[in-house]
């Protein structure tokens, strides 16, 4: 799960208000620069954006293809519920908001000129049953964009042992749950086993170094090492790993974000045509 | 040592003939647009090539930058000749070779109004004393680019322990004799401490996957998992992993090649200023 930065999932209840959100997203706009500088679509065409969650992808393409309409549908009545409140205080005007499973739509099939998914697949039990459901409802020449990240592209230094065992028990967890982390590397696959046409697959890489302290600070450190911290009691409590060596990890996280260190991250964009 | 790809080094000794190898870089030119659309510098500048080696990448400069001034050094004196040879027999006009130690040029302070530098701080025992001297001989105000590999950047799907395993001996084995096969993620740390200025830094992934069958042959079969293997002996006799284990790695790394494979591996392009 990817939280507060570039428009990743926010969860909405820890007191922000839309508006506040989307100023912080603001400062995080390299990274939306990075995974959103090519997300366009004409004027006039429709689009599924294919697990909403609470909006926070929804917003960037609203804003970016202001001609463009948009159903967004999310499994999750509460974080649909969000998303729309979220929408209307932005004022977007272009999206329209359904409660779906994406495993199972609702729509006809070759109702849309475009599907859109980011930072879902990871999450799905079966990605290419998922895929082959967005095929369906996508008309014939439709393009699929999906942006997935891939928690086994991370290297940096200092490197670190603990730093990496740390990183795989979020892999592991996440994997217990069903999802897979390492999933980026894996989108051109998926695509071809979706049955999708002439997949294309872009590699997005975070490197921060001293050269780029919003890196080192908005991504490193308060999204990536942040969301490693966040799965310590279960991967402590679940035996996944020694307490102390999960700390090292993450202190050697830390470090890498100071004087001498970098830190390196890859997204994957696919696009794909039915 | 990179070799047969993107002009990378390539041993001479085996029966090539410079055309010949230069036809083989050719269709390795995905990759020289990888590392080089932006090795450009202006008509008339003097450009110092610190470790030309056989003159891999001195052919690619001197093709890109017809008006521009070079002089490739090398500390081996087989290795000038040959690429004076091969320079010569292709007719690159804007190239002169000298036998030079790149820890310690006879150049006086301020000569040159650029250096460039690609696969060699890998293999130096003190990067940062390179650095130093090569920004030495720079003029005020004269960039430094410096391109490097970092095999710890590889991931790939199916994963596999075995192949990771296999490819960190060719890493151990790179450090034992005093280099640093992980040098890429550094090289912003490295110039700062060298006392360059505004270091910037990009990443370049090789990203192989079935839409690009040029770049699983070329380069995940023949250039990187022939670079591992090529330590095979070195790691087996050497105690660093078992022969089974290094043939699975190698096995695995090809299966990466195949329907549903992909692989990743990220080159660090720098560049800095006196």
């Amino acid at each position: 799960m990817w939280k507060g930065c570039a428009g990743m999932d926010v969860d909405y209840t820890h007191g922000y208000s839309c508006q506040e959100t989307d100023r912080l997203h603001d400062q995080a706009s390299v990274l939306t620069d990075l995974l959103h500088f090519d997300t366009l679509f004409p004027s006039g065409h429709l689009v599924l954006e294919a697990g909403c969650g609470v909006g926070s992808q929804t917003r960037i393409l609203s804003r970016r293809n202001p001609n463009t309409r948009f159903v967004a549908v999310d499994i999750s009545r509460a974080s649909v519920d969000q998303a729309q409140q979220c929408a209307r205080s932005l004022d977007l005007k272009n999206v329209r908001f359904q409660v779906q499973d994406i495993n199972s739509l609702s729509f006809r099939s070759r109702s849309f000129d475009h599907v859109f998914i980011c930072f879902v697949l990871e999450h799905m039990a079966d990605p290419v049953k998922t895929l082959v459901e967005l095929r369906r409802v996508l008309k014939d020449g439709g393009t699929l964009t999906a942006i997935e990240g891939d928690h086994g592209s991370a290297f940096f230094h200092p490197d670190s042992d603990a730093a990496r065992k740390a990183i795989g028990c979020k892999v592991r967890i996440q994997a217990e749950a069903g999802g897979n982390a390492d999933i980026g590397r894996q989108l051109y696959p998926l695509m071809v086993k979706a049955g999708f046409r002439d997949p294309f697959v872009t590699p997005r890489m975070v490197h921060a170094n001293g050269g780029r302290p919003d890196l080192l600070e908005g991504f490193t450190l308060k999204t990536f090492t942040a969301m490693i911290e966040g799965v310590k009691d279960r991967a402590v409590s679940g035996n996944l790993i020694d307490e102390k060596l999960f700390d090292q990890g993450i202190r050697d996280l830390i470090r890498t974000t100071e004087p001498g260190g970098t830190f390196c991250y890859t997204f994957f964009k696919a696009q794909a045509i039915r």
